[in-house]
């Protein structure tokens, strides 16, 4: 069953939730799931409100232009999603194929709803056949034989070719220009091997080794000019212990970073993370 | 800043979202959390709506019959409660001493919100000093020395006596008769020693030893009179290998039913548990 | 670098460790890794010692005469394995191909070691063009177009002509027969998706879900002929809540099947796991 | 029963497994438990070996000097430890009881072994009657009504007068001066409130929340001049979500804190904590 998901945010103030639970009311939808949160720190209120749509007064496409009233009433900043949206989902990977894998095997089982994989690109060749296997096209994009800026040039080509909506970097190891982040603001997942703000910029699992620590981690969080500190979706770590070298740490990290960085994606396919200043509210 | 507590539950229909926020805002509240969930088995619909009370136009003891036509409506179950009531929490602990000791500093250090622990019931005398400390009454009613019958009648009127709200089974291993459920229903907590409805019944760390788990686990839940088989508020497990004993089991389980009662009480006492059938809505 | 491990077991008793270290000695062996471990149940020592071979005196198939003398003295049972033992991996599925294809993945990324997979058996014709991509023959045997005991005979045979060491079941929902059983003792893994004991039997997500629990979990063990009775290898659970539906009680405990069943699988290979009774020694 | 404990490093070399068997062997005594690892980074291997006292030919205090020709042979570095030592362990708190309550708790129960709490010291002086009503001495000791030095003199002499082997800062929130530092080397274990080396420094739970994080830590460590850069004993970590503001972080913290302190604690107290420059070796 197809549902319209409304992502709200404005100042906090009262008559919100009542205005929003009344509109959808009129327009004789029902609400399935609505959650809210407000940011205390400076007042601003976010709420995710899903309803059916087979009663609904509306055609989809009426929706928003219905809405206006009342977002104009509270100022708000919304957004209209749909739950069979098939977003379009670009990945891009270097040497390291766990999360690429993990997300084709994913798409192949359903678990990623209504999204596609229309493109991988890499810039390693070793992925094709797997990539070909699982129906999405190939680009190959080396580094270093054309200048970085060429490159981005055409992997923006490619990415707007197929139609992306949504960038995941599944370990792609190359970062990535000022110009490519702003095609995408809020558009481009990035999975961090190592538990963030710990073991910032290169080798984190050799970080990690170093300092000796108990837990290793993998962050997914949204790509932003400033490196490494992108507003945070998900994480999670594993114990590890003296015994576990680079290359241990190295391999239950792939664990964690395939499952933190699918269900970061699947969150927001799912319409259920708003950013706000440098942090994610994450709806369940 | 206190606030009311609305927890419903009816059949699934449109307009209860609307219907009840409507009702919250013109009696100028604000509402700062709501949380809904359908029960799509039988459709049934539960909702948590805490709102500001300093703007409000009704007293408290007005809301609930000013609320009587909206709950009308939609032929809910309602309750209505305060996050500043002070519940009056009564212990009942045998032997082990690790909950009750985690329940008193978690109230010294006031953890426990406006509760009040008023007193402490066991079947073993040796809990007394540390009661006495804390500031709370003990009973000390041992089994055996009358009928079970007489020492329940006894519980029953020291748990009156002190007025108490809310019951704590916090390693009591005395079974309760079906009278002492009835008098507290959705009211007594148990913390059973093991990831239910694995290793039912008693003895469960030597259990779990005899069948080689990896995990250990620990429960809390209503007691209801199916043994072991009320309502799930709250489970969490951990890590155990080969080199284990029952002893090293029971030690690293108290750590597991300490921290997993203690999220327990703090939910229900928040107001964010409903039960439903033999489940619980466990609202954030 | 390749080592020769050391698997024993025994009745305790002074001198077993000294004994074993002298002997890796005299031969000029240097000893890597050693673990022990001492059921006080009923007094059995367990011991994994990993040496060192470039210095060896002796040669591979020299070790095992050469230690009778030790393993005599001390009545030990005894197995020697070397970490480039190419195992022999062979894997039967059903409809579902979540395990299946995140073991093909991992034997394409080396994390297997030296292992192969040189066969996949399915009563489903689903996953043949994923296997022969991943470079695995394919048997499709059907169960219902034969009798069973047919089709079991198919898949002995099968496995025999593979040369198949290991069988792991990911995700394999048809009961084997004692006769396959006894063909590969404590040579069969098999992935069950609850926290066992809890949930034995059919559609655990279904009963996880009618009772209500805050947690899920896999199981990784031996299959043995009582029914998910056989020794634990690695447990693994996720939290879940009221909201999680039954299929996403599968979709989380997906995650946790291909995380445990790898462990498991990879403790396997490296000669980490003893059974005793019905129980596992997993040495790190 | 009680054993002895020898903890051992040296330069990796064939032999060294066999020498200290035999040495236990040629004495009678039976090795109950043995771990080894070696660092690869530089050669360093690490032993630790418990054996069974009732049958050895040797007393307590001739272990050492009989062990000496062994330790000679292979430039050891050992330590000769019994698990019934009974260690005196001595708590130092700020305002914040939850870590001090909980030692004192598990003191109580029996959980700390043969150790024993002579003495408390904190700069403030709430927790007095809690420490006095547990029988153990309370100092306080304020920092500002005198200067830090003299402070931290008393500090010392207090712990002195107590024959203290053992300093636990349960949340105590003053620096130590490196005179303090060099009186227990390896011998002061810290709990501090964040997953380092994520949010190093103060405040962690304003910095964690200001970032945004899905998961927040603790982390015991041996405490030395780099301020939160001792080598590591224990860390675990919770998940949080935006809803939870500053205060819910330090709560859930609390329970983190508690847990992981005691769980170095133990470990300490068990002579299984071996540290090899900024990093700790644990065995199980």
């Amino acid at each position: 069953m197809n549902h319209a998901v409304l992502l709200i945010s404005c100042a906090d103030q009262p008559g919100i939730v009542a205005g929003v639970a009344d509109f959808v009311f009129r327009h004789r939808g029902n609400i399935v799931a609505a959650e809210q949160y407000t940011d205390h720190a400076d007042g601003t209120f976010f709420q995710r409100v899903e309803f059916e749509l087979d009663q609904l007064d509306l055609a989809r496409d009426q929706i928003e232009p219905a809405f206006a009233e009342v977002a104009e009433r509270f100022a708000m900043h919304m957004q209209l999603r749909f739950t069979d949206d098939a977003a379009r989902v670009g990945i891009l990977v270097s040497k390291q194929p766990h999360c690429l894998d993990d997300l084709l095997a994913r798409w192949r089982t359903g678990e990623l709803g209504p999204a596609q994989i229309p493109v991988v690109i890499s810039n390693h060749p070793d992925h094709e056949a797997a990539v070909h296997h699982a129906g999405a096209a190939y680009s190959f994009l080396p580094v270093g034989s054309t200048t970085r800026a060429e490159q981005e040039e055409q992997l923006l080509r490619v990415l707007a070719r197929h139609r992306v909506d949504v960038v995941v970097l599944a370990r792609y190891m190359q970062v990535l220009s000022p110009r490519v982040l702003a095609t995408y603001p809020n558009g481009i997942i990035n999975i961090h091997h190592s538990f963030l703000p710990a073991f910032l910029g290169g080798r984190p699992y050799h970080q990690a080794h170093a300092r000796g620590v108990k837990l290793i981690g993998a962050t997914a969080h949204y790509a932003t000019e400033e490196l490494d500190e992108g507003p945070i979706i998900d994480q999670d770590v594993a114990r590890v212990s003296h015994r576990d070298s680079v290359e241990d740490l190295a391999r239950r990290g792939r664990d964690l970073e395939r499952v933190v960085l699918a269900r970061a994606l699947r969150a927001h396919l799912q319409h259920r993370v708003l950013t706000h200043r440098n942090k994610t509210v994450v709806f369940e």
